[in-house]
């Protein structure tokens, strides 16, 4: 089994808040995350498919097209954006890093072509990384 | 001649934006980094003092007593912040990293126990870099 | 599956000695990581837990909850220490990488409130990780 | 179940050619990683074992063997080399990263002497990694 | 004084060769960095401008000018390149880092629209780097 | 005027203490880096020689010589060593990390033979570094 991993990076504001909580309890649940004059962050995105290697190239996927389909689909909605406010797929959801992993899991699931999608991993800060495989 | 560097990171939201321009006029010069609904960075600090050791403790200044300085005089007004909007030493300046590196250095010469301020660096993104020495 | 890292720094001293090997045995099998003056790592730490998101906060867990039961069972009693002769979830243990990352395990194991312990790394140098999965 | 880790550097040169294709059929499928007069790269290459701890020494595996194994049958075979025509274990293979990765595990999977193979990562940029796992 | 740094990456063959020398001597005074059949670097450049800031912008330069002038000038001319044979500013000069580093000093020095050029950094390896500053 | 850099890593175990203070003085001044039975850091050193190039082989200075020059002179004395009682250029002298830099310097300066020794920067922790340069 091969494993190829692609690097992009975006910066965004963002807040922590979830409308069905008082200031009160989300200042508490949240903390600073939740300052409601926002905080940004640049994010470290890595994209990894799992597959078999196509003889005749010597690839798994071809990095210069898995590079366009995540610009495309996620890079172009999230940098020097507002994740709250500005990326559609991010609608409704609170913007942990849960929450963005899984939902760039989402995005690009169906548009992998060739290997499948194995696991995303946001890192938020050099210390606090995050992963989701959607097993 | 010694230096000593003590880093910081904090995470802030921003929007780069002159009053004195139309709205046209900062996205042509700011681009995206204009967008009004803010973005933001994990911002790494590095504050860089010179002087001499003192041969009782060879220090040139006790790094405990410098990370103090810095996380009260900048980390907390900066970190999970909006630069624009709360932070009191940026008020009225645009926040692009050479004005935060000013800023930083403003606020921080005349507090240095031991030795002189030398260089202020704020690191914006992992291919952005700026300094700034206060001759 | 959601996977979550939480990442702390710990400056320490140790030696790899065996005291059922007599000292040339030690000084053949650990080389120069058994002189018995000691020597010292900044060890890089790497907690990682699994488990679900939480729909009303977005976490698996808290990462300032998390943070604070690493610093408290962990980091307090190795950073600055000498790991053989100061840390207790250490005594009687040869302080490999190895077996620092499982002794973490055994300290963090029951204590962590939300999702379950994953894996914890060990990053002695920049060339030598060790990771333990208690499967 | 424990995993050791080794990382080791390597600088060399090659070029992504299937002699199968004609050159169009190379520059279309390979870009400019297909240019004849050849280009290279700081490869990082992590050796992950896998296995348990021997008891009277705290290793899973002695690093220092562990170093010697992949420099005498990897790292002298491709450091400062061109990986198309010097080095013997990719004769007739591609060079991309993921043949890389599954070249060097045939190389490794029989000469390990304490526990097994788990996976073959090589880095060849900082933002494109790939990993092998025999499995 | 302000400095503003802009980071890129390029990956180029290249060998170290003086043809006034012997074979024998190039292998004596390079070593293996002679090898006649290539090797190659993943090359990390870093061009520093000096300045002042302007209070319209709160730049020093447009950070965006300054990677298209370094793209347009360097990196199309490096990047997956041979630089003994390909590189036109490298034409006759020996491609050790340092005078990587000069040359590109003089294509980029008279092109910097904002500021002045202040310092060309090629890092080769991440133990081995260089700085030219054209003073 | 050209600038190269070797960077070098050791591991060392250390404690701040001056034989002149009483245990409780030295405590309130190196805090918990005044532990009796010591702690230890990853090191690393950063040698940087300034001169020109030499035209006949593009080098300011050989670097596998520069390499050795440290190896024997300061890596061979300090790796896996105790500093305050192993390391003979550290005899009688506080090993924080400005001495450290100073005494490294002092080893080195009359031993670089090709251009003059420029600074000495020694990193004790990622967010810690220090740099002497003997003007």
């Amino acid at each position: 089994m091969f494993f190829v991993t692609r690097r992009e990076i975006f910066s965004a504001a963002h807040r922590l808040y979830n409308p069905k909580f008082s200031d009160e309890e989300n200042e508490r649940i949240f903390g600073k995350c939740s300052n409601p004059n926002w905080h940004g962050h640049n994010y470290i995105l890595e994209v990894i498919v799992a597959g078999e290697i196509n003889p005749e190239t010597g690839y798994l996927i071809d990095l210069k097209l898995l590079k366009e389909i995540i610009i495309k689909n996620i890079i172009d909605k999230v940098d020097h954006k507002n994740l709250n406010t500005e990326t559609d797929f991010m609608s409704g959801i609170i913007p942990t890093a849960e929450n963005i992993a899984a939902a760039v899991w989402n995005q690009l699931v169906d548009k992998i072509p060739d290997g499948k999608l194995y696991s995303v991993k946001i890192y938020e800060t050099e210390n606090n990384y995050f992963e989701y495989r959607g097993e």
